[in-house]
């Protein structure tokens, strides 16, 4: 555990009562008093700020593409990469079983508690503060935001970047298939020139597995 | 359609900008410039006040009772029951389709535009009129809540419910059972003294279709 005091100067708050602080990054392993009621708290406050956001932002996108984007903003995954962004992981309170078993590097935890510092902040600080804080952690994937991706599938989306910067296009290989045949499992591989990693990907079917595939390249390529 | 004037009285908020609640007003039937980013943004306010209230009013309440309380809150049958209290329906403008197949009196275009409308003061006056609107809306529905009753089934509410009245206990009859062996439904008919009639349930199994009719009974009898 390192020190709150720390933790306020790397999120750029500081806290008039440090309890809320304390308190959201006391894991449910680690005490009664937890930080379950903040995350659920800290939840709806980021939906709001997030949602008002991407309504001012995308002045002229439709309520779909805004809906997908901001499902994609707060969805645990994001909010996990985000809490490791801050180091977020040393400060978290885990029982002696999650402490053993690595609880401080597991996502859900991580995404748990940073919406429940969320929670602390506009406790503490109201909904300016909790603004602030949200819009600074979310500054690089807030404009990153292009509302003419959102409807189209990974594939298209890797075929149109890679098509911008003139690399080859990605070559996909099924190369396992598990499975009965009205219930099977494709694991497909992904190559693309400017990874120097296969990447595998599986799916119910041949195309929801290259999606897949398609995906995590895109991530990877993107950060 | 009746003029926004009355429905400001009605709502008991004053816009600085009335062109907010016209297009809160406004159906996707009716134009292209409509409702639906409202919407979108309304839906995201109404969950952070709810749930910001909850947090406050209930403190000694789990996430997960707070969760399943501002689910049942915010669900579309809440918002439609609302949006009728108020009248929403006379002013809603519908496209000549909607409007001859009686659009206005549908729960989920009530429901919308309910929500539309709370992003329509919320973009107007802030989110403290955006507060002041929601809580006195559910006032009685907040003021009614009870986190014991959370994780009761209808059956077991239903009977608690009578028997504290000294009320003799419902009568549940299957009435009809249709479909293949594997895959049946349920009618259930339930009567209690209180009630002059018969209320009917369906479902998957008895149970299902019982719980069902149980709710349905305790609706009518908290109205």
């Amino acid at each position: 555990m390192q020190s709150t005091t720390k933790f306020c100067k790397v999120i750029g708050y500081n806290f008039n009562d440090i309890t809320f602080l304390e308190l959201a990054l006391t894991h449910r392993s680690a005490a009664t008093e937890n930080n379950e009621r903040l995350e659920f708290l800290g939840d709806s406050v980021l939906g709001l700020v997030i949602s008002n956001q991407l309504y001012s932002q995308l002045a002229n996108s439709d309520e779909g593409i805004l809906s997908r984007l901001r499902a994609s903003l707060v969805k645990g995954e994001t909010l996990s990469e985000l809490a490791k962004d801050i180091g977020l992981g040393d400060y978290i309170q885990l029982g002696s079983g999650e402490l053993k078993s690595g609880g401080f590097r597991r996502a859900s935890i991580l995404a748990d508690a940073f919406e429940a510092v969320i929670g602390a902040i506009y406790l503490d600080g109201g909904i300016e503060a909790a603004t602030s804080f949200i819009l600074s952690q979310f500054d690089t994937r807030l404009a990153n935001i292009d509302p003419n991706e959102v409807n189209k599938d990974p594939k298209t989306r890797l075929q149109e970047y890679l098509q911008a910067r003139n690399q080859p296009l990605p070559i996909y290989t099924v190369v396992l298939i598990e499975g009965k045949s009205h219930d099977q499992t494709f694991t497909v591989n992904g190559e693309v020139e400017v990874i120097k990693q296969v990447i595998q990907g599986k799916g119910k079917s041949r195309r929801f597995a290259e999606q897949q595939v398609a995906q995590k390249i895109l991530d990877i390529l993107k950060k």
